[in-house]
Order: structure tokens, then C-alpha cells, then sequence
């Protein structure tokens, strides 16, 4: 079994190749190379049986992505994106990476005929809806995104069913909610603060809060992603129809709630190093952002979230200490 | 004025510019000029006034687009496509045409910088739906399509509303419903039998019906067809938000009562002339296709109906004494 990982040097896919050498299998094969590919070489520690490829390049060159489909892996993981606020503020970039990256590997797939048709996990994102919203957004709700992100993403969802339908690949498109606790850094996503006021002040350090306290949102941990990711590697596809791409279960929950459990986890020190800034660039941009949703679909074919914000919380804090 | 029409040789491109000419004015202002773009050129009689220019060439092709654009036409109607059977059976084709063609439109009108942000109406299709459906399809219901016909117009539609709420451009998309009764000959469309059980009886020829009685379909005529590009033209944009695209207002008939509406305007001897050969494949595709809508949205904001089925037949049967 050959798996590609686009964007494996992301924090997901990091945490995918880490699950993936620990499993040493996947759907009953053995996992004999990794290729892992993104704008910077990613970072991998070498491991028994498993040939490990790890290239840095520009996924939007289509010379590039055809070679790492000629290779003809197994099954693709496509991660790789710039994130919204980066596409908001480079309309080019943002079309580049985000969608002509998706159509260059699809056609490379195609291209390579019709023994081939491995399977493709995409990773969506629930910004491909966008206001005014039913209460509990199902898988039936319009796609109406309100950032070139969420375009981007939803015109790679429709290629990957038509791709699928047409016999090509045998794709899945997961929408992730925003994942907390994120590790590491502030990125450029408009969605950043979401794990910032749990993580900054979790390390000691002060974090801003850009938007009101009854702003809420749909979240689930890393852990969850990974899980994500590994249930629409495995999955029975037959079960989707023609409709592959789903919003994957998580939690709805309101920033007070989010401070509450982290108060609850690490008591008022800890929260009182949020500080509130409004911005009022986030806010419109997280105002168009839906708030909750009807994950049935999902769970009825194995797709599970967390079960509480403050195991989210839990959960990141035992990570960071194995992490040191 | 200035009014560039892309797919100006089709059945409604044609009749779009007869109405142009016909009116002088849009939107308050003289017409001066019309630029008439097609894959054949456009056979357009000379107009006091109005400059008319009509091309031949290739919608796909970069230059060609930015040329056109570069005129800096005031108002745009890009009704240029393959259809939906030529789609499915080219698929490098479809998405050239239908998808590559629309990215060129957009980008050349972006290029044109801040100071221009033409009017532009485009032609969707009831194709961006795809079954399993709610029983009456609303504004809000899920683009799912199950051809790549109905991929290639919902991408059109997404980037129609991004280049629209980044300032682009004033994009409206309206989603035809069938066109019923195209005059002329068949297409390749799937839909063509639509056309075809009307139009073959009344000039005393045999119709292949190659679908069950029950199939339901949601029709618009050729008129309305026109209606609603009028009024696209020229409407307060404002209303839409960022939701550029609408269903337009149709009828939902049963080919049993299409039928009878062909029996009571042009009697039995007209009907018999409806030969039934079920054809597997386009059964196939009618199926995936939506059959009823609840169009409201578009009628708050000023498109309407046809009143009748009958209605239809009739105003054909004057179309083509006119035509003689």
C-alpha cells in the first residue's frame, strides 16, 4: 500500500503520518511508502518497512502533481490549502492552490486510465456554507460560501463527486469543522483565536479574543481529524451515492462555554490572560461562518465527535506534555 | 450601451438580440452597439443604430475572451454552453467549454481593474440539482449534480457569486428550466424529447417519446426564456445579496398531461403521431434531473411563469405561422 499525503507538513498531516507509522497497516494491507508532499519538505523520522518520500513543491505546478500520481499510490490524502484569511486577502493565490492544486490532481488521476482508481480523501471545510442559515444545517443545505476559501472548496467537493460519479477515483470529502486545540502558532485563518484563547493562556501567555462571547461555532480536536481522516480512508463508499462529500460530526459550542470549560480545566488564572479585542475585520468573517449542524449523515456511516469541550481542553494539555 | 452576448447563435441568443433590437433601450439607456460572439457566427440583420458585430471562435480560448471584454461591453449574457448530453459524452469537452470558458469571462473582466464592473447574465441550468430531492426545491436546497453538465454550471454559479461579492463584477445566474418548445431540429440534449413530442406532431412528423407518461419536468417557453433575461439585465441587484443565482419560475407538467395539453390545442390525429421507445440511458439521466420547484424567491423579486401548458403550445404554433 503507496499513500501520497498532500500538505503533510500541516499540522493534520503530520499527525495522520505519525498515526499511519504507528498502525503499520491500513484497510487490512500493509503500508509499505509514504510519499509526503508539501510547500516545505516535511519532516518525518524514518521508519521500519516504510519507504519515505518527502518532497517540497508547488501543488498548483501540474508537471509536479502528475508525478506524484504517476507513482500510482493506493490511496491520496489531499490536505493541502492556504487558509481563509490568506485566500480572502490573495484572490489568486487562493484559486491557485485551493482549486487549480484539486483540478491538476484529479486530471492526473484521470490520466492515468482506467485501472486506476485509487481512493481520495479531501479535506473540505464547513466554510463552504455561508449566512443565512437553516438552525441545524444538514447535508441537504445549500453550499453558499461567503469567502473565496469556501468557493474554492466547494468547487473542489463538486469536482470530486463528478470525478467520483464518472468512475475516476473513488472519492470522500470530510468537512472539518475548525479544529481546537491547534498546536504551535497563530496561523493566517480568520479562525486562529479559536485556539489561541485555550492555548496561549494554557502556555502563560496573554490571547486576544477578537469577536463577542456569544459567538459559537462548530469545533472538533485534532484527534477527531485524524480519526476523520482514517474512517473515510477505510469506509465503504458505496454507502454515499453520488453524494461524497460530508460535514463531519463535532461540537457547537459558544465562546463563553469554550471559557468556561477552559475555567473549569485550569481555573481563573488561566482564563483571565484572555484579553478582549475586538476586530471587527474577524468579526464579519465569522459572522458569515455557520454555527451548528445535523452530522446524522456522517454518524450514520462512523463518523464520531467529541464528546466535551473541556476533553478537547484535556486532551491538548496531556498532548503538549508528551510533547515537552 | 454596450452589449456583448456569448452564444449568440442558440435558440435564445437569437431571440434575446431580436428583442434588443426590437426595444432600442435596456435599462434606460440607447443600445449603440452589440457584439454577438458564438462558435458559428451569428446571423444578425442590420439595425439603425445599433453597431453590430458578430463573431465566430472559441469560448475556451483565453485571447479570444479577453478580446471581446476588452471592449468593455456595459452588459453581458453568457449563454454559451454544450449541452448536457455532449457534456457527459465529452467530458474534456464539457468542462472547457462550460466551466474553462465562464474562469476566462471572469478573469478578463477582473483585469479590467476597478472602474469596470459590467452586468452579467448567466444561464444556469435545473441541472445543478441532482436526486435524491425535497419534493418541492427551494433556493436553499443542495446543488448535487448527477451530470458533469450540472458540475460544470453549479462551479459557474459559486465563482458568479464570489467574483459578484468581491466587486468583480454584478453577476446574476438564472437556472433555466427546460426550454419547451424549442423550434428547429433536435439537439444533442438530453432534454431534446421535451421539445421534440410537440414541435414533430403539429409539422405532421413522428416524435420519439423515449420516457415513461410520468415523467415530470419543470418547463419555461422560449418567451419567458427571454423574460428572464430581460429582467436579469436590468433588476436591482441588491436584493439578491450574495446568493447571485435563482431557480426561474416554471411549470411542472407530466409528459400524460403535456400531451393532453397538445390534445385539447391540436386534436387526436396530432397525438397519434407520439411514438413510445423507452431508451434506457436517457431514462437514466430524466431521472437524476428535477422534477418540481418552489420558485418564490424569484417571483419576490420579479420574474415570472408561464400561465399554462396549453399556453406554451399555442404561442409555438403562432411562432412558427410568423415563421412560415
Amino acid at each position: 500500500m503507496r499513500i501520497l499525503i498532500l500538505g503533510a507538513a500541516g499540522m493534520v498531516g503530520r499527525r495522520l503520518i505519525d498515526r499511519l507509522l504507528a498502525e503499520k497497516t491500513i484497510a487490512g494491507e500493509v503500508i509499505t511508502a509514504i510519499d509526503a508532499f508539501d510547500v516545505v519538505a516535511p519532516q518525518i523520522a524514518a521508519s521500519d518497512g516504510v519507504t519515505i518520500d518527502a518532497k517540497a513543491g508547488d501543488i498548483a505546478d501540474e508537471a509536479t502533481v502528475k508525478a506524484l500520481v504517476d507513482k500510482r499510490p493506493d490511496m491520496i490524502f489531499h490536505l493541502a490549502a492556504i487558509v481563509s484569511g490568506e485566500a480572502e486577502a490573495d484572490f489568486d493565490k487562493g484559486y491557485r492552490i485551493n482549486q487549480q492544486g484539486m483540478s491538476y490532481l484529479l486530471e492526473a488521476i484521470r490520466a492515468e486510465g482506467e485501472n486506476y482508481r485509487p481512493r481520495l480523501v479531501f479535506t473540505s471545510s464547513i466554510a463552504v456554507f455561508g449566512a443565512p442559515f437553516e438552525d441545524k444545517i444538514t447535508d441537504t443545505f445549500l453550499a453558499a460560501p461567503l469567502t473565496s476559501y469556501g468557493t474554492q472548496k466547494a468547487i473542489c467537493e463538486l469536482l470530486l463527486n463528478d470525478y467520483s460519479r464518472k468512475g475516476f477515483v473513488d472519492g470522500v470529502g470530510i468537512r472539518l469543522p475548525t479544529i481546537v486545540v491547534r498546536p504551535g502558532k497563530p496561523n493566517k485563518a480568520a479562525s486562529s483565536f479559536f485556539s489561541g484563547i485555550i492555548r496561549e493562556p494554557l502556555a502563560g501567555e496573554e490571547a486576544i479574543l477578537p469577536v463577542a462571547d456569544d459567538v459559537q461555532h462548530w469545533v472538533a480536536s485534532p484527534a477527531s481529524a485524524v480519526e476523520f481522516l482514517m474512517h473515510a480512508a477505510t469506509m465503504d463508499t458505496d454507502v454515499l451515492g453520488a453524494r461524497r462529500c460530508l460535514t463531519m460530526p463535532g461540537l457547537s459550542v459558544t465562546i463563553a462555554e469554550m471559557i468556561e470549560a477552559l475555567r473549569e480545566v485550569a481555573g481563573d488564572e488561566v482564563v483571565n490572560r484572555i484579553r478582549r479585542e475586538p476586530d471587527a475585520v474577524i468579526e464579519k468573517i465569522v459572522a458569515g461562518w455557520p454555527r451548528d449542524f445535523d452530522a446524522s449523515r456522517a454518524e450514520s456511516v462512523g463518523f464520531s465527535a467529541d464528546k466535551s469541550f473541556a476533553d478537547i481542553i484535556r486532551a491538548h494539555i496531556a498532548a503538549e506534555a508528551v510533547r515537552g
